[in-house]
Order: C-alpha cells, then sequence, then structure tokens
C-alpha cells in the first residue's frame, strides 16, 4: 500500500497576471530547452508564489517535463513517438508531406498546454526535470510559446 | 541549434474568477469544435487578460488542441487512437461493451485538463488550432466540460 | 451533429494563492488514489472557488483522472502503457534498469500537471473521475507532487 503525507499550507495574496511570448526557431525534429527562458521571465517580472502556464500554439510541436540529465533520454522519446505514429502508415491528410499527420497524432499524445507551481519565484521542477518544446516536423520551424504567470510578484 | 528569443512582459491586474458549465451532446465517437463556446463564455464576463481551464468530466471522453483546417486530419487522429487502443485488444474491464475501455485508455493519452492563456479577451491560439471534445464511445453522450477563466475582467 | 448548451456564468472575488507538498511513498507499479488529499488540502485552506494544480515532480511517475469504480480499469491502463511503451525494445537509455526508460515514455504519454476546477470548495470532478498518481517504475519510490489552489477563500 503507498502511504501519504501531506506539508502544511503556505498562503500568498494575488496580485498579477504576466505574460510574455517565446519564439523558438527549432533546427529540425527534437527537443529544445526553455527552463532557463521561463526562469529568466519569472525573474523579469519578480515573481514569488503561483502558476505559469506554458503554451505551444501549434498543432505539430508539444511542450513536456523530461529527464535534463541524459540526452540518450531525449533520443529514445523520439524512438518512441516514432513507433507510436510512423510516417506512411495510411494516413489520409498527406498534402503537407508525410512527416505532417505523424506530428499531429504526437502533439495529441504529448499536449501543448502545461501548468507549473511557481515557490519563492522558482519553477517547483524535480531535480530532473526540464521544460522542453518538441519540434516533431522535419525541416525548421519558427514556433510560438506563450507564457503565463497567474500569482503574486510583491511589486 | 535552436534560436531562442522572449518578448518583453505585459502585467495586468487580478480580480476574477468566473465558471460556467458547457453541456456537450455528442452523436458518437469524433471531435466537436467548442471553441466558439468558449470564446463566448469570455465575451460574456468580458475576460481581458488571464488563463482559461477548460476541463472534461469524465473518463471516456477527453479535451484536444487541434487543427481546425482539414477535417482529414480528425479522421487520422481517430484512425491513429484506435490503433494504439483498439477494441477485442483482450481487456478485463468489459462489462460496458467493447468501446469502453479502448475509451478510457484514450482518454489517458489525450487528457482531459488544458490551460489556455488569454490575452485582451481572446484565447491566444495559434492560427489552426481549435478547441475540441472528443467523444470515444461509439454511441451519443451528454457531456460536461467546466470553463472557468482566472485573470482581469476590468467590471 | 453534436448540440452545446452553456450555462450561465459565476463570479467570484480573487484573493489566494495557496500550496503544499504530497509525499506518495508507493509499493512499485500501480495508482495511488490522492483525491482524498487534495479535498483535505481544499478544505484546510478553506478554498471556495478557483482552480487546483496537481503537479507530479518527476520524469517516470505521472498523474491522470480516471475511473474510481471498476479497479479493472487500472489494470487494463497499465496493461496498455505496457503495451505502448515495453521494456526490452531497443532503448538507448538503459543505465538505470529495463523498466526506466519505458517509464519515461509512459510519463509522456500521460503527463504530469492537471488544473483542476474547484467550485463551492469541491474539486468539479464527474462522478467516476478520481486524481491519481500513477508509479511506473517496478520498486517503491518516494514521489512529490505539489497541490497549488488559485482562487477565492473568504478567509
Amino acid at each position: 500500500m503507498a502511504r501519504l503525507q501531506r506539508s502544511p499550507a503556505h498562503r500568498a495574496p494575488l496580485d498579477t497576471h504576466a505574460e510574455c511570448r517565446l519564439e523558438v526557431t527549432t533546427a529540425g525534429q527534437g527537443f529544445t530547452d526553455i527552463t532557463r527562458e521561463a526562469a529568466a521571465f519569472l525573474a523579469e517580472i519578480g515573481a514569488r508564489d503561483g502558476v505559469l502556464v506554458a503554451f505551444c500554439r501549434h498543432t505539430s510541436a508539444s511542450l513536456t517535463l523530461q529527464e535534463n540529465a541524459d540526452p540518450d533520454v531525449q533520443r529514445d522519446l523520439l524512438t518512441a513517438l516514432d513507433r507510436l505514429a510512423p510516417q506512411h502508415a495510411g494516413w489520409v491528410h498527406d498534402s503537407e508531406g508525410p512527416d505532417d499527420m505523424p506530428a499531429h497524432v504526437r502533439t495529441l499524445l504529448s499536449g501543448v498546454s502545461l501548468a507549473i507551481p511557481v515557490s519563492a519565484g522558482r519553477l517547483a521542477l524535480g531535480t530532473w526535470q526540464g521544460l522542453y518544446l518538441i519540434e516533431h516536423r522535419l525541416a525548421a520551424h519558427r514556433r510560438e510559446v506563450v507564457l503565463a504567470f497567474t500569482g503574486h510578484t510583491g511589486r
């Protein structure tokens, strides 16, 4: 049986919504670490406690929180997505190239929207978690991510 | 290597939480576009800047942001989900029909909760993104989606 | 064709961000129901209307909202994830054991971040929805979930 233990609650006032746009020019299929940019945005607005929403404005690129230590993990994740949604699998929609429909399926599976708690100005990520945009198209693309903070800034 | 560029931050006060329920009577397996209803809710409450949470209160229907242009994409997404979680695949849970357990798996894979930034009263969707409820059961069902806005309304 | 019907909007002020950490000591691969702990957190802070974010600080354990009635559903969901991301499938990253890379893939597919509306102090879950942590590693692990409420408490 699992055991559960809950810490005391910490409270803060709410005063600020803040948003920016992050443009990511990818080099084709693969992971781009955007953790540092998200942290820089929080620092710029003086964020204290709240929630950061990261949102990818595309249907063939997605967002994930994944291991930031061994790059082989990213390689294997791409292999896994390739197996789950392969090219040339009898897709009806192929007018934009054989890598387009698999990119839509991979985006559906991995998601485009993340809500991440922010505590004392820092993303509440685990030790091994990094925030990544995944480009699912083979060619380079310009992608846009919205970062939106809701919480307390003390300013 | 990917290139990253971040826009200046835009700030707004926080003053309002608002919620409504959206009832979607589906016609069986398939996509229902609920983007317009979400936009109408934001207009009704006078939403300016914030975050909209869309939440599906079911375990055999889900939410996704996907291509709103070519309907073949939706057809292929259903094919993909059918391949990833097929009927008659030796599921133990089959008391509610052969399409029920695949519907749970497809809901797990696509998700029931989305957080979407709202800027100047509009959902910050990309050009090709629409907000869809996916019915995974074969028969028609009545589904309920909660729409919850957190942010600034200026009222 | 689907039919859509939207309820009138309900408004509340915004005054509080509150957060706690939930430690879940799992017994190895499987589901742990954390719905009651999330509800207890909301009761403790006097939450009224808002949004609860649940966030899992790991890359080999995830969060899902799934059926809370028939335990066979959980068994079948584990079977489905096992088929979608099997062990011994030629993964490059295997230094942490054969169950590690499949755990990363299963986490990517099921997700680590959920935003759940809160109405009149209660999670707006459907009748059959429970909030679960999924342990994807075979061995017991200590996992940490952040619960963050943004909304109105009236305190």
